[in-house]
């Protein structure tokens, strides 16, 4: 743990079949308007809405619901969300959906009381929050992007194009955040699936920096083996409790500053992946998995050392006789059965993408660190292999 | 993730080379009188006592000392702790120093406004805390216990003869906590060794237990390999400020709510070792250890799958053509080897016990779960075992 770090996350986890039977004590903490934030309406077919707002009405809450909020959640909706909880003085908002939902909630929390454009100061100037900010919880239904348990939020501005996420102080996490993996098991094979590696691609990201021998990279090697194992039992069985309990938790750990500490960290995997998705709107796992294919067999061998280590420790390489180059290349040819096995598709073809969007994702896209900056070029080979896997 | 759970940690960890530059922003949050707690003064020694004191004077505090705090903290110092406490209106209570230090902070800070007596109410009746909890904080020096980042606090009330510990909630938590590495580089190797092997304990309790299959387990494979390779370098060099640094954060998680999630844990080496300490005041991480290997090869029969997949995710034993006891035993051969390797003594002669003990712990220790329960008897053989090792 060579590199100094500050770690702090207060957000109290409820986790299990019976969950949300602590919501009640919690509200107890909050005054008495709850803004209920929720997507499209699933929670009205599966029971959770009824669910909740009886809990609400029981502890003598008012509610005050904002419904509708979509998958990349617009600063619109922010913004429809901030008149809200200052025209009913909201003492807490309640997210009840997946990450979007919990995104927009953060959005909306640190916005409602920002007396000039939110949009501006908090994610595109990074200025630290000097208004109001009104607490979140969250009741989780879509295993994924960690939201219920860090200060991450991304939002679209379609006015301007610019979709951009921040990574608040951890006095923006939800203060507490329910997780019912039975909440998780309507939800189609094919985005579970893409979630799982979702959460594999946030831990990579972590792992393949630095020359380091850090703690951080055992938890990751340790985290990763458990999805790896979980996943595979989950795409036969999507109703087994245990293995969808252990990708619940998985996703919130993945996506949690506590398994990256002391690392610089890549990212240029999900810098490439997020203008795929502005092209093609394809599902972000698939697409995360698409792209780390050919770009770990192109950058494996900047930091072969840590290849090596990821081939024997995640993905069970045997390195008897053979050369670091090999083992490194092995590891990722048995990610690659994994990822098939799994049933992610890992064409850009597939996924949506045209030959002429390319060199525009190529050039869009904005790159941070890992073992290489690449330059525009090395982003469109990329690319092209991906285009034409099979 | 079968077992529903809460989980619950607000400390803020400042780790690294430069973690106590943070000290002065946090004592903006609390009021003007600081209680310093630490030990004998070894802190005065390696300068860490002028610097904390100047710090606190910087930022115009009034101090209030605390001194003398022994390795197991009595009740009868917290006492002292918070008569000074009321006193003074001490507004935070900053422990420097290791997991004792910290612990008997912790007891202050429930005990200081209780009105009744504090360690019948809170350690023996497991009462919830309904006074005035006095803040604490920590600067940590010695790694081992993770009181650094936990509710937990061990005390002997030396007046009725028991020695005890409770994890309280959350908001017993240090507040914030110092960690730098290198406040442990003067601490002997015997120390440090056996404070590594206390880490790994942490964890096998948690491991050992259930027949599920757990995000958690995976987690604690990842850090365990983090220590074993961590401790084998350590050895050689204590210097060596990564592997340090690995050993203090390791620390800290090994003995955290957040590794055991979901898993119902055993306990039992700790229960016997907690006796072995009364008699002996041994090395505790040396008397787990000196337990450990009877316990391991005596239990491992009732669950011994967890034991073949201990020897091969932890230990690297291949199971290629051999039953699953013999993965299983030769997975604690290993262990073994490694204990050896790093110099923890595991005779029970050499930690100073006699033959007349052994029945005597025996016969004293409370058991609670793991794959089995143990009669006085199977104890005993335990400790004969131990008593005779080579």
């Amino acid at each position: 743990m060579n590199l100094d770090f500050t770690y702090q996350n207060p957000t109290t986890i409820y986790f299990g079949k019976n969950a949300l039977n602590n919501l009640s004590s919690e509200l107890a903490n909050y005054g008495d308007t709850i803004m209920l934030a929720y997507g499209k309406g699933a929670i009205k077919k599966n029971g959770l809405y009824d669910q909740v707002t009886a809990i609400l009405k029981d502890n003598g809450k008012t509610i005050v619901e904002l419904s509708g909020i979509m998958a990349n959640p617009t600063y619109k909706k922010v913004m429809e969300g901030g008149k809200l909880v200052r025209e009913n003085h909201v003492d807490l908002i309640l997210a009840v959906g997946g990450g979007s939902v919990i995104d927009c909630a953060k959005a909306i929390s640190v916005s409602a009381y920002c007396e000039v454009d939110a949009f501006t100061r908090y994610w595109l100037q990074f200025e630290p929050i000097d208004n109001k900010i009104v607490p979140v919880a969250s009741i989780l239904t879509l295993a994924g992007t960690g939201s219920e348990m860090n200060g991450g939020s991304v939002i679209t501005n379609e006015e301007i194009k610019i979709k951009t996420g921040r990574v608040f102080p951890a006095n923006v996490n939800p203060k507490f955040s329910i997780l019912n993996p039975e909440y998780t098991f309507t939800l189609p094979t094919y985005q579970m699936i893409s979630g799982t590696f979702d959460m594999m691609s946030h831990l990579m990201e972590a792992y393949f920096s630095g020359e380091d021998d850090v703690t951080s990279d055992y938890l990751i090697e340790g985290l990763l083996n458990s999805i790896i194992h979980s996943a595979k039992v989950a795409v036969k069985n999507p109703n087994d409790y245990e293995v969808r309990s252990n990708l619940m938790w998985s996703s919130t750990l993945a996506m949690n500053p506590i398994m990256g500490l002391s690392k610089t960290q890549d990212w240029e995997v999900h810098m490439i992946e997020h203008q795929l998705g502005a092209y093609t709107d394809c599902a972000h796992g698939m697409g995360l998995a698409a792209i780390s294919l050919p770009y770990y067999r192109y950058i494996y061998q900047f930091g072969l050392d840590k290849f090596v280590r990821f081939a024997k420790n995640v993905w069970g390489v045997d390195e008897t006789g053979k050369t670091k180059e090999v083992v490194a290349l092995e590891g990722i040819d048995v990610m690659e059965r994994f990822i098939k096995e799994c049933g992610i598709v890992t064409n850009l073809k597939e996924l949506g993408a045209t030959e002429e969007m390319l060199p525009l994702i190529a050039n869009s896209t904005v790159l941070l660190g890992g073992y290489k900056v690449l330059t525009a070029e090395e982003i469109l080979n990329i690319l092209k292999i991906a285009y034409e896997a099979q």
